[in-house]
């Protein structure tokens, strides 16, 4: 059994009531000396408070949920970091749902964490939910008024709180910069093309190509998954194609190219170019270290959590939907070589 | 407002008895038609039952909390994401907290998980939590009768049910391998000294040297943090002692050495062997190939949520402690250079 006021009462030599207000923070005129005394007896056993009981008589329970396709993909871990210390920062604690990306599991955490009561849902879809199954998830939360937050994939024809980053621009960045280092031939290592971020992503690269007036090549696009797995066949389709360069769509699959350039006896960058999306602290780690997209993860917990307790506290309020675009940025180190000179 | 059993009832045309009996699985004498048409109202409406008020009158909320030192670091997510799996395999979710290595946040994450009521805790501590924290912490959660497992990372001077991977058999498998590999001056980059995992695997190594009769030179040891930060400083002692290769006690310190070497243009392993500890994805990724010792990750989220749960569901019985040691093991890649022939 845990330690209940009762046990606090019994050994302070309290009454339950005084025991109860004092625990309880509530107005009462019992003298410091005996609010110290409950106090310290109460640290003493370990008494806490019972937050269920708090929960239903209050309707919160300062719980959140968080869905994410996966926790060992870094990009999600410090996502789930950053959205937990943005939550304890306002008094809320997480329950943790890690789809493994089967889209299944999206809508199976949003019915626990439902029956949990959380306050709020922070979502990350997994990678291949269709689009339908994506809308019916989004109304079930809405039928049980639970407010929440879209981050970084958005659900197509719905509107709702969305924290995301600007996809385009990145894409259009990470493009850009390799055309002015001299690049002409560029390889486009996407995510899953049913993600609205992997197709924000291609539109950038698109749209830097067009400004420099260079030819859009569908064959230099291959199609990965954000994981690893599809290296050797990208690998192959760019040296086919004789690629110089290869924007990847994150840093991990751009690790992944770095592995199968080493198998293939390719330098990087002497021989290749790469550049990759995420500024994940690994960039740093590897060698050559990664030029890469950065996207502000520890602002994109922040934004989420805010914009959630927000929903949370003006629930009985109409608020329009809140969407948050926050700006990528280059980081350069030393994955790229400047052909300008050389051609 | 969340939907409540009487609005299915009203949807469906039932009595707000039967529609409860129906969603709460009890006998019935409804027919199937009537009971199909409530279960798919409910359904259609997304009802969803109230687990707080379960939770409240079963005293058991299916929740259990996690407490881990830093999600970033890729051997804590995938721990966590393993925790998780095996939790949900058994009908529990996680709530989580992420202590970013800050000590004080053990004990207040443990107080939240205590207000929430969690059926059970799954704990690994941070680096630096002093042992009388460590103590009052597990004491607290006695006191609250609040079921625990303690992994990885052992409280000293305390009894408590565990699951570890063989700390000293690991490190002396590694220093074993380096000087079968024909190194002799290798140098050890520990964690925190303060936990018993860097002691252990800092005895494992000492005891492959006497083993091979080569001296401990504790010149060759340089305390490291599992995280980054030491790399730079730690190499320059390395390189001044003429190591040929170093033991990295986790794989994101041996990360760290792969950089340092790549700023002094030292070739890893031509010019200097690497080993690691822990076997996360990214040794697969980097280059060259990590050869590191491998913890069974999946399995010591199965086990300790398996002694978990049957401490929660034997929770008025008095259980012995169960310790569980899982087996490390060698896994190569291309890190390690044999000087067997060379010297």
């Amino acid at each position: 059994m845990r330690v209940t006021i009762k046990d606090v009462a019994k050994k302070s030599g309290f009454s339950i009531t005084s025991v109860s207000l004092v625990l309880n923070n509530k107005e009462t005129k019992i003298p410091e000396s005996s609010r110290q005394l409950i106090l310290s007896t109460a640290e003493e056993l370990g008494y806490r408070p019972n937050r269920l009981a708090v929960g239903l008589l209050k309707k919160k329970t300062k719980l959140l949920g968080l869905v994410i396709p996966d926790n060992s993909n870094m990009f999600f871990s410090e996502l789930s970091k950053s959205v937990e210390i943005a939550a304890r920062k306002r008094g809320y604690s997480l329950i943790y749902g890690n789809t493994s990306d089967v889209y299944s599991r999206d809508y199976e955490y949003l019915k626990l964490f439902v029956d949990h009561q959380v306050d709020g849902i922070v979502i990350t879809k997994s990678s291949h939910l269709p689009e339908k199954e994506d809308i019916r998830n989004l109304e079930f939360l809405q039928k049980n008024n639970v407010p929440f937050v879209v981050v970084d994939r958005q659900p197509k024809g719905f509107h709702s709180d969305m924290v995301t980053v600007n996809n385009t621009t990145g894409g259009y960045m990470a493009t850009k910069y390799l055309i002015e280092c001299g690049h002409r031939k560029i390889g486009c290592f996407t995510g899953p093309l049913g993600l609205t971020t992997s197709q924000q992503r291609l539109d950038g690269y698109k749209k830097a190509l067009e400004e420099f007036n260079i030819r859009y090549d569908e064959n230099l696009v291959v199609e990965g998954n954000f994981s690893s797995g599809f290296e050797d066949k990208a690998m192959s389709v760019f040296l086919n194609k004789k690629v110089t360069a290869v924007f990847c769509q994150n840093d991990i699959m751009a690790f992944g190219i770095y592995r199968a350039a080493n198998k293939s006896g390719i330098k990087i960058p002497s021989q290749l170019s790469v550049i990759g999306y995420d500024n994940i602290n690994l960039c740093d780690i590897v060698y050559p270290g990664l030029t890469t997209i950065h996207q502000p993860i520890d602002q994109i917990g922040e934004e989420s959590v805010r914009i959630l307790t927000k929903l949370i506290e003006n629930s009985n309020q109409k608020i329009e939907a809140e969407v948050k675009e926050l700006e990528p940025k280059l980081v350069i180190r030393n994955s790229i070589i400047s052909i300008v000179e050389g051609e």
